[in-house]
């Protein structure tokens, strides 16, 4: 399988998701993008569609949104 | 691992995260329940935190509002 990518902005509610999520998939299943320490990174997520975060995007490229950290504009540099 | 808990409503956002979630966790590892079609499940739901489907409460109770289908306000009988 390959791997979901779960972006995230450090938020309380991003932290909670991403220990369900790895621990539902598997921390060998996911890669994790911080999108705030990472800048470049929000452009990058906004490209593959991702609307807030926390949000994982499966190997096949559908984005679940998961609860409601920030919006992915409240990110942009 | 004990199961994690899927409520949906058939709406077309629900599918889509119940294929992708059944593909990331198994099959075996999700109870999906169907709160359109058993009514009394929306009770249940909202006893357990779901705000709107679909939603995933994880072995250890969190719950995981995944994109938005519809409230569950919207679902009561």
């Amino acid at each position: 399988m390959s791997k979901s990518v779960f972006y995230h902005a450090g938020c309380p509610v991003c932290v909670s998701a991403e220990q369900d999520l790895v621990s539902l998939i598997g921390t060998e299943n996911i890669s994790i993008v911080h999108v705030g320490e990472n800048k470049e990174k929000v452009s990058e997520a906004e490209r593959k569609g991702v609307k807030s975060v926390p949000a994982l995007i499966t190997p096949n490229g559908n984005i679940l949104h998961i609860n409601y950290g920030a919006s992915i504009e409240d990110l942009k540099p």
